[in-house]
């Protein structure tokens, strides 16, 4: 965990929405600037899958965060006007409470005793940082990926809670297409023979499971296009050539990504929360997401998406963004052209640092609050 | 196999491109229809990696073929008219020699000392077939998905070998989107532990890797709008929910495609076909593919693609219609609507059968083969 990051011991009992009940929670977060005396100039990031709450470099850590073009002083988050705050996710491994901390109960990591995880557990847990810290209402909340759609869960449970929302390659629920990619990446990791039915230990990880999950990821966190650019049939040089395999540079590619990322996720985490953005529908029991989002009290969205990105494709960004509209909320639509897919929010910096920089800019000058 | 499934015996020495021997080949064949006195109406059709040669029902065996709806009596690959050949490829389990054919050496499975594939030996191997047939030259060559990549090999090796081409879904060589793909199929078969670096029995057959590599396939072979239509977010019926899956419809048709797959198709045969593939370029040691293609004496040729097609995008059929184009192929390009993707050509009947229907009847008359 990040030199920067804080723990809120939350000390009321939790009850997850789909059953199950924890006594106390501990919420790993970070902070950038200063909360003005009106607390009003706060914005909240909810983060996709896998990134922990250090999404930007601050004083405390000067570590590059995984949002770094994004966050601090003069940036399009800007740290010199705004309190930004980023909580990692309940559910996750990076601090806050998931199946891989230690139940106090036995002394063992939960596992899959660990209730089962919606994303709207996680928007409610992530209401007790924001309570926490005295905000009432968050200048804004902005959401990449899966935190795209736990910002649609946590502005369903607090319809006023933020005045504007930045949705970022984020989806109101997982398409077929999306959940038949997550499913395999859960049926590579619990067919592992590490995995045991969640009692792997630090010896035996489900490493082979995870590897492939995140290779899968990979391919669909990017794009064709990208890797024909960058990749062609180049041959790759890192690797010993194995058999059936690693003949071509976006192999190697591949098992790189993989490497850096199968010691540093915990797989029964993974697994929950994966499984959490399937089950996700902003819509659930209603007669649309226009009327789902009825109570909702924004009073700007921005609506951002990537014309190649194939897990949260183009046309679920219009959907949120007609949603919105329909409930009178002024919400901008920008499916930005970049080769990079999915990913595009993390890497095309130029791209995104601009549509987002333009967006709080353009929010009216005595909007723009001051410390 | 097939009844209507023939063997050719072929006792000559074959030779890989890549290296490596084997002192006679089998090549399961079946026909439709009847070669003509000038033996000018023969059409041969590649096949993709799994598809055997029984690509129709026939009077010897009225089950339905893989590509029932394009050939037979009065279909667009017309047996009244044309004389129809297809053949199981080298390499492939159904009937022809590949990694799964018993070493007469041993009396065991060649497995791993089957020499490595290439898809110059599927073509150069298929020419056996066609001159034992006394083909000097076909008139037409078919070739789907990876059929048509072998149908560019072979017209290499015969440039004059056909008058015309019918090249549907294919390539001239793999992108790195697609060698991704493979890459992480074989992996999963490799990394199985009933793999056993190729020694598994049938009591112990890599079925898990299988199983996940013919879902990873069924993702890259559909597409996300048609599964958008044909499934949503219905909830599964069929299989008892597992822990972590299982919960919508397109996993449990996922789960179907697989269980269809993993018993009929060898593991090794697989790995062998994938990773020749992937090693496939037209264009290899050439300035272009148009230079590579340059000896190819076609007179006409039909490029046909789909637009939600993604392991074989539409611009890499503009790339063979543009190089034959250049060499002075009188070329047409249909880059076709439908939602099924990769597959539409063995599903969307409809739409394949007037393309390849109309290119047939469109050849002058006079050239019209008579019996």
């Amino acid at each position: 965990m990040s030199a920067a990051t804080r723990i809120l011991h939350s000390q009321q009992p939790f009850t997850f929405a789909r059953g199950g009940q924890l006594p106390a929670l501990e919420l790993a977060y970070e902070c950038w600037g200063e909360l003005n005396a009106a607390r009003s100039n706060a914005i909240l990031i909810f983060t996709g899958l896998s990134p922990d709450a250090h999404a930007a470099s601050s004083p405390e850590n000067p570590e590059p965060g995984w949002w770094e073009f994004m966050l601090g002083p003069g940036k399009p988050l800007d740290s010199e006007r705004f309190f930004v705050i980023c909580v990692n996710s309940l559910g996750s491994c990076k601090g806050s409470t998931g199946p891989a901390s230690l139940d106090p109960a036995t002394g063992q990591p939960y596992r899959l005793r660990f209730p089962e995880l919606s994303l709207e557990d996680i928007a409610a847990a992530t209401q007790r940082a924001v309570s926490a810290l005295g905000i009432e209402q968050l200048f804004a909340v902005v959401g990449p990926s899966m935190g795209g759609m736990t910002t649609l869960a946590w502005l369903q449970q607090n319809p006023a809670g933020a005045r504007h929302m930045i949705s970022i390659s984020s989806a109101a629920h997982a398409e077929p297409f999306s959940i038949a990619i997550r499913s395999l990446q859960r049926e590579m990791i619990v067919s592992d023979p590490a995995w045991q039915d969640g009692a792997y230990s630090d010896a035996q990880w489900p490493e082979h499971g995870m590897r492939m999950a995140r290779k899968l990821g990979m391919i669909s966190y990017r794009s064709a296009g990208e890797w024909r650019e960058r990749f062609g049939r180049a041959p790759q040089a890192h690797y010993a050539p194995r058999l059936f395999g690693m003949n071509f540079a976006v192999e190697s590619y591949l098992e790189a990504a993989a490497e850096r990322f199968i010691g540093a996720f915990d797989p029964c985490c993974y697994l929950y929360l994966s499984r959490a953005m399937d089950r996700f529908d902003a819509a659930a029991g209603q007669a649309s997401l226009s009327t789902a989002l009825a109570p909702v009290r924004l009073e700007s969205a921005l609506i951002l998406g990537v014309d190649s990105d194939v897990l949260f494709p183009a046309h679920q960004q219009q959907a949120i963004h007609h949603a919105l509209q329909a409930q009178g909320v002024n919400s901008q639509l920008q499916v930005l052209s970049s080769v990079q897919g999915h990913d595009a929010f993390l890497v095309d910096s130029e791209t995104f640092a601009h549509a987002v920089s333009d967006y709080l800019q353009n929010l009216t000058p005595q909007e723009l609050p001051q410390k």
